[in-house]
């Protein structure tokens, strides 16, 4: 389970669907909400649309491994498409705040790798806040404010990523995979292989 | 620091040159040893040539980070050059068996990654055994019981990495070395990174 977090504007989007397209292990998770369907959206692929009924006893059958009410929608990540991919041997890459991070930990049987990515500076921040939309300053402050405040979690994270330039850190981020697929203990296959070479423990 | 271990025959010595010669920021650790200087070897290079009397004072003075005594010569780690290279911020890496990856530990202040090279096989590594030289029956057998014993501790080790093919397992020990230098206890700059852009914690 690889958790990316990072400020809005860092750069996050661009890194997960460059890792998705690159490494075949990985599937992205999708999360259930309760906010309507927009034009473009696919059921099952950008979420999965559900009603708020559904999701409340979603929530009381512990059918979520985190869940968050924002602006009055509600967001969960379902446990079962996680839990079958994960015994595929597949991983799963949760786009998710620092809230979503901490819950995903407390549930994660010590599986999660978590990533912080970071932008490069302040000033590179703001600009690609500002080059969104033709938004006001005052919606730019309050997205600034926002990023600030979600950047002051970086210290949660076991990884932290500078995103300066997005290839590199793509590249970083399949190092991460690629290094923690190989600790000893996540290769569980590991013990029956030493084995059958005659090694005794 | 980043110890490589591994059974005689499993690759580690051609697995630590392509290492060396691709990342800059790795440095070999040179052992000081009381064993003769043989044809070709260069003082500092291959190792620091002292005397029994010099070693023993070494020991007393605790300037060793792991010492052995291997058929009458002794071996050991000085911690001078390993320090010296970690301030510049550079990495150490060391060929030390399983008993000297422990004294690392016990003297490496957390610092310390350990990886442990398998043969893809045992058939291979008796191969690889017989494939150096004329030996009989009796120095491979030897060599063999030597092998699966210093692979009888691969289970206390970080990583775990089969070496099928050299180039992929370069590539593996590089995006180990790449994620621990992400790790954030790692990235003692990042506090003061992240005080610039204005983030309180």
């Amino acid at each position: 389970m690889l958790v990316l977090s990072s400020p809005s504007g860092a750069g996050k989007s661009t890194i997960s669907k460059a890792l998705l397209k690159s490494d075949a292990d990985l599937t992205m998770s999708v999360s259930a909400t309760t906010r309507p369907m927009r034009p473009g959206e696919v059921e099952g692929q950008d979420y999965y649309f559900i009603d708020q009924d559904t999701f409340e006893k979603m929530i009381q059958a512990d059918e979520f491994l985190e869940h968050a009410t924002v602006f009055e929608n509600s967001y969960g990540t379902p446990k079962g498409p996680v839990e079958a991919t994960l015994r595929e041997g597949r991983d799963v890459l949760f786009d998710v705040d620092w809230q979503g991070t901490q819950e995903l930990e407390r549930n994660a049987r010590n599986d999660l790798v978590s990533i912080f990515i970071l932008p490069p500076s302040i000033e590179e921040l703001e600009r690609r806040l500002h080059g969104r939309a033709q938004d006001s300053e005052e919606v730019v402050r309050k997205r600034m404010s926002k990023a600030t405040s979600e950047m002051s979690h970086w210290n949660e994270y076991d990884y932290i990523i500078v995103n300066e330039d997005v290839d590199i850190s793509v590249a970083r981020v399949e190092a991460i995979l690629t290094a923690e697929r190989l600790k000893r203990t996540r290769q569980s296959g590991m013990v029956d292989f030493v084995r059958a070479m005659g090694v005794s423990q």
